[in-house]
Order: C-alpha cells, then sequence, then structure tokens
C-alpha cells in the first residue's frame, strides 16, 4: 500500500516562514514533523510514500532524498499553486497513487497504531474512511478543528463551522483512486479543500469513519499545538509496566533529559553504554569503602537508573528501536547491576573486613542476575494472565541502593536484595506451578 | 479431525498371549504401545480418538478408559472376528468415524511429525493417503514389511510380496468415509486385509503416497523389533543443540539411567529436583575445604550434570514435556551452578585463606548466570541463522569442575570460567549486533 503525505503548506499560523523554512520542517522531539509522518507510516508498515510539496518544497526534497535514509521510497508530486485549497495539492499526486492508498498531513501527529488499523479497513470503490476522534482531548483546538456528524458509522456531514457534531476529523484518509474524480467535480464548482471533497463523498452516503479510540494523534497548527505535541509525545513514553519508582521518580526526570537528548546525534545504543559507564564508576566508588564515596556512588546509582529510561525513550521518539538495542541494555544492566554489587561488597569489606559481606553479596548477586533470568521468562508466560504490574525491579533496587548508601547501611542494602530477589524467583515458580 | 487405532489383533510373533495381556498393551519405554500411539495422535493435534478392540478387548478398555487420563476422547468398536484380517477391523469403526480420519496401526511407533504432516494434507473424495518410507531403515524387517510400487506419487502397487517396490508402508494412513465401501466391495470377494483394500484403492489409482522424509516410525511386531523400537526412541533424545561433553559423555549415560527411570513413577519435575538437590550435596562438599571433599564434589557435580539430561529425556518419552517443566529445569540450573561456585570459592578460601578468590569466583559467578541470560535471547535470534553449536554450556562448566576437582586445581576452574563466560557474552553482543 502507498500513502500520500501533503506537504505542500506554507505555515503561516505557526510563523514558519519567520524561521525560514517551511512547516513540515519544523522539529518536533529532534525530528522533522514530515521525518515524523515518514516514520509513523513505515512503522504502520508502509513504504511506499508520495510526497506532494509546494511552498519551499525544494528545501523538504532535499531534505528527504529518495527516503532510503528513512527505509522507505519517496516520490514526489509538485504543485505549483499550493496557495489554493489542499485538494489541489492531493490532485497532483494523482498519476502516483496506487488503486488505494492513506492520505496524511504533513503536520499531523499520529500514533502508528491508528495508520495500522486504517489501511487494514476494508474499502469498497467510491468509498473514501476517515479517522475520526469522538472524545477529542483538551488539547485539540476545537475552533480550528473539522468536525462530523456521524450516523450509523457513515459521516453525514463535516466542515469547521458545523454546529451539530460528535466528533473531529483526524486527518488521516483510506482513499480509493476514485477521489481524483469527485475532486475535479469539486474544483470545478470553484471549492478547492479536502473538506469540500470530503464533504461531496459525505452528501453520496460514501464517507466512512473509523473510530480510533484511545489512540494519540494532534493538528501541529501553531507554536501552542507544538509544544502540546511534545507533551503528548512524552506522556506516550510511559509504559504501562513501569514500577513505582519508575513511574513516580525516574520517568518524569529522564523525560526531561531524553527532551534534550533528542536534539543530539546520540543513538539508544551509545546512551546505553554512557549509562553502563555511569555504573561502572558508581561501583568503583563503593569499592573504595569511605561514606563519602558510598554517598556518591549512591547519588550515581540513582543517576544511572534514571539515564536507564533514557535510551529506550530516544529509541522510542526517534524511530530507533531495535530487539539488538533493548538486548544490549538488558545484558548492559546485569552487568552493572553484578558490578555495583561487586563494589558495595570490596567497599564493605575494606571498610569493615568482614568476611560475611562476601557471602551476602554473592547471594545478592545470584539472586539479582537469577530474578532478571526469570523475569524475561515469566513475563512471556504469565504477563498476559496477569494484571499487576507490582514488580521488585532495577528501579527499586538503585532507588534502595542509593538510601542505604545516605543512611550507610549497604549492609543492610545487601540483605535485602539477598532475600527479596530470590523470594521473588520463588514466587515466579510457584505462581507459573499453579497457572500452568 | 479423529483417528482410528486397529487394537484388535493377538500378538501372536511377540509372544504377547504368553505374557498374559494382548500386544497393545506391552510396554514400551514406560508406556503401553497403545498409549504410546494415543500419545502420539494427541501430539500430532488429535484429540479424538477410535480405538478398536478384539482380542482381550475388555483389558484395553480397562486400561484406557475414556481417555481423559490421556488428554483424549476415546471411543471404542468391537471387532468379535478380530482372528480375521484387519479390514475387519476398521470396518467396525464405521459408525465413529468423520468424513476423513487418520488410521494407525496399534503396535506402530511413529514420529508425532508423520501424523502431524499427513492429517494436513488434501485429499479428494474416495482417495486414500499412505505414509511410506523410501529409504527404510536396517532395522525394518523387510521379510515382514509392506511393501509399495510409486509412479508419480500414485501407489501402483502394494502388498507383501511384491518384488519390485520404492517404499515401504508405515502404517498411517489419511482416509475418507468412502474407505468403508471398498471394504464391503473387498470382503465380498473373500479377502479380509488391510492390504487388499488398498490394493483395490490403489488399482482405481486413487491410493497417494505421503513420504515421510526422514521422520523414524518402526513396525513392533518380535521381541526383536520391540528392542529396536527402544533404541529407535533412545536416540531420538540426543537434540542437535547438544555440545560437545553432552553428546559423547552425558547423552549416552543419561538415556542408559533414562531407559530405568521410564519405568518408575517418577515425574520430571521431580527428576529436575533431584538433581538440583545434588547439586547442592555437591556445593557443600566443595565448601568443607579437603582434597577428598573436592574430589567426591566434582564426581558429584559431573553426575549431577548427567542427570541434569535424564527429566527432559523422560519428559519426552512418557509425553510429559511442558514449558513449565523446561523453565523449572533451567531456574534450578542456575541457582545450582551459583551453589557449586559459591561452594568451591568458600571451601578454596578455608583452604587457602586468600580473599582474592572471592573475588575471582564473584566474577565466575556473574559470568555463569549473564551467558546464561544472554543465552536465552541470542537462541532466539540467531540460532535460526547459524549452524555452529559450539557452546561453553553447563556440560562444559560442570565437567571442568569435576576435572579440576580430581588435579586439585578448582582455583584454575573459577578464572576459566571468569574469563570464558563472560567472553562468550561479549562475543554474542558482537555477533548479535553484526548480523541484525
Amino acid at each position: 500500500m502507498r500513502a500520500v503525505i501533503l506537504a505542500a503548506g506554507q505555515g503561516r499560523r505557526i510563523g514558519a516562514s519567520e524561521k525560514g523554512k517551511p512547516k513540515p520542517l519544523l522539529r518536533l522531539l529532534g525530528l522533522p514533523l514530515i521525518v515524523r509522518s515518514i516514520l509513523t507510516l513505515r512503522e504502520a508498515g508502509i513504504k511506499n510514500i508520495v510526497v506532494v510539496t509546494g511552498y519551499k518544497g525544494q528545501m523538504i526534497r532535499e531534505q528527504l532524498g529518495d527516503g532510503r535514509r528513512f527505509g522507505v521510497k519517496i516520490s514526489y508530486a509538485d504543485n505549483p499553486d499550493w496557495q489554493r485549497g489542499n485538494a489541489v495539492s492531493l490532485h497532483c499526486a494523482k498519476a502516483l497513487t496506487g488503486d488505494r492508498f492513506i492520505l496524511v498531513m504533513s503536520d499531523h501527529v499520529f500514533s502508528p497504531e491508528i495508520i495500522k488499523r486504517l489501511a487494514h479497513k476494508k474499502i469498497q470503490t467510491g468509498e473514501a474512511i476517515l479517522a475520526v476522534d469522538k472524545s477529542p482531548d483538551e488539547y485539540i483546538d476545537m475552533d480550528d478543528a473539522t468536525k462530523v456528524y456521524i450516523e450509523n458509522n457513515r459521516i453525514v456531514s463535516i466542515g469547521k463551522g458545523l454546529r451539530k457534531y460528535n466528533a473531529v476529523d483526524c486527518g488521516a484518509f483510506l482513499l480509493t483512486r476514485d477521489i481524483f474524480q469527485v475532486i475535479e467535480e469539486t474544483i470545478k464548482e470553484g471549492k478547492d479543500t479536502l473538506n469540500d471533497v470530503m464533504d461531496r463523498v459525505a452528501k453520496k452516503g460514501l464517507l466512512r469513519a473509523f473510530d480510533i479510540g484511545d489512540e494519540y494523534w494532534i493538528d501541529v497548527d501553531t507554536e501552542e499545538a507544538l509544544k502540546h505535541a511534545e507533551r503528548l509525545l512524552l506522556k506516550q513514553l510511559i509504559k504501562p509496566t513501569d514500577g513505582f519508582i519508575s513511574r513516580v521518580l525516574n520517568r518524569p526526570l529522564s523525560t526531561r533529559i531524553t527532551r534534550w537528548l533528542v536534539n543530539t546525534n546520540l543513538t539508544p545504543n551509545v546512551l546505553s553504554i554512557i549509562s553502563f559507564f555511569i555504573c561502572i564508576i558508581s561501583a568503583a566508588l563503593f569499592s573504595i569503602g569511605s561514606y563519602l564515596s558510598f554517598l556518591v556512588g549512591g547519588l550515581l546509582a540513582q543517576f544511572t537508573s534514571v539515564l536507564d529510561g533514557c535510551d529506550g525513550e530516544v529509541a522510542r521518539l526517534k524511530f530507533q528501536t531495535s530487539s539488538y538495542g533493548a538486548w544490549l541494555d538488558a545484558v548492559l544492566d546485569r552487568y552493572g547491576d553484578a558490578a555495583i554489587v561487586l563494589g558495595i561488597v570490596y567497599g564493605l569489606w575494606s571498610y569493615t573486613g568482614e568476611p560475611r559481606v562476601w557471602i551476602v553479596g554473592y547471594i545478592a548477586l545470584m539472586g539479582s542476575l537469577i530474578s532478571s533470568y526469570t523475569a524475561t521468562k515469566y513475563d512471556e508466560i504469565i504477563r498476559k494472565k496477569r494484571s499487576s504490574n507490582w514488580r521488585f525491579g532495577r528501579d527499586t533496587r538503585l532507588f534502595l541502593v542509593m538510601v542505604c548508601a545516605i543512611i550507610n547501611e549497604l549492609y543492610l542494602f545487601l540483605v535485602l536484595i539477598g532475600i527479596v530477589t530470590n523470594l521473588v524467583s520463588i514466587r515466579r515458580l510457584y505462581i507459573m506451578r499453579t497457572s500452568s
């Protein structure tokens, strides 16, 4: 399946021209808006993309190239009449689209899930399907939004000025080639916006609504909307599996750091490695065996715990997630965990000279590593069945390191880790047994 | 889909009646032949089974019951004329079969894969599909085997006395309800074996061959064949992923133990736990810190390594494999590994008083556990792509424990494990990176 992205407009309301670039090239969390659209389409499985350019089209073409860099194939259509309505832009893509295609706006941010589901809809000749939001969030600018009125899944009227409406147009369509015929008819009547075209389709009873449910989207039309979009995307980074410490402490901090990191060239894997080295420094500090080194080591351990969220966040925001990256992160986390326990044990031993810390540390290390080992399998099999997401995870462990370092009770930390992590694994064995 | 198992015969050639039971109840590696057939069908996804009994039918019914115990539903048909040919037995199942069904003999042992593939074949009205072996192994009794001659995937002739043949009948069929019509015609002519019936189907050009390829099967007709079957099934226990030590030392020993264990009531999970406790005893011996305790500990470590194969072997032979069992085994292995390293470290430390053994032991433990952690993911992603199955696995580690214990060089063991296991994980990270 192909997709068309309309990127011909100037973006007057957002003041793009004053910034010296067309609106599709304005950056949002490290990526130009249009690159985000392209990567969203790619994530939804669409690799053949037609971009319709107009205002400063050359600049956009230079930035995107043939699309290979993004793992897609981009063809271009030019709209010299970009100052006219956006239906004219879509019509420029006529020769490049297939029998059915997705249409999105370059200035809309979508959950890839919306495109994925929309692309899988069945569509009849002459029909058009429009993604709609039945409960738009408060950040949607209702004055500027295109409203629709839906009856039995059919859109009966559409327009910005609609007084009676029950959903909002999200700016993503599934169309067939027949739409070009409708555009030509509409333009002949002197109307040239997509709303006019869709209104015509609606009047024929051929405009269907696709409810996006809880998925996110936003139309980035103003500076304010750009800020909303940033907040919206950052909010998506909170995982439902995040533990307590992660949710209340690490995630709010890591997303703030990520907001800055996305504008650098640091890749997620490099971030994983940096986070690992900070972990090693923390371990080295513990091994010195003085209260001051414990204290700094403990704060650094919590810092690496925060930073540990950033690699995945950057990866998701910049569409750079990979199974290798997730795995590298996991393995480095295990080595980091082991280094911190070894550092603490060595430090405590230098400090107190008591050999029992070695045995306790040994059990803590065993418990910590085996609980990560059991977590992988457990998640695969059990999580689907159970909703509880309480977990004695890495966020909790590293937070506990910091607390115990501050109160100078790192031996207690080892004892706690030794007991709890091993109990966690035994509990998992028990749960798996009773539920299998 | 349903299946019919013919279990009406007496088993004269194997001397079943002298043993006081009908042939389908003769045991092969812990399971009566017919139970093995039932579980093979279940593993192939067939849960609705018709058993045709004859000679000592009551005894078979009492043993099998309604099949719930085996996770299937069994219905029975009785053949009072069991002394006649086996086509008569199949005809007794007429009222109980579906439009298409699998037919197997209770005295044949099959790879479940054969049934699985056979059941997925498309079959036309009137056709019959027969599983054939184009390169029968030397243990197949060619004098007694039913031969077939195949041309273009059609069987043109079938019979025991065939002089020109290019494959052997494996005793597994995919049939349609039409077969009963053919049986009636054949019996009217005074012939009553399945071979006669199939010959008739072949003459109509409706008997197709299904090549079983490399999958195993055997017809258990004599005492000798029973012994062959045992060897054949034990040979299947060798995994292609077995490491070197496992292949040349552990597996030959463990299959011998398993051959005995299948006749006990010990479940695979109980065996995993027994093996784990022997591991703990080995660790406790190491921790005593004398050469004698090292020696016995080392031998016990190797013994637990051998025993570690038995749980899986018993599970596979008795159709008791489960994802929980595999997981329990893996987690107990990790705790066993950790216990042995801790035992060695403690023992060496008591023996030498040197604190460096703690650090080395710590690195060995970390490497050992993390390499198990990385193995899981690595296998998932990489093994499919690569054929090499060299591995510094548990079999190698525990063998090395024994060797180092014998030569009283357990410190060397810790150093080796510490270096090799960590290198293995780093190598995996590298391979995953370059191949992703």
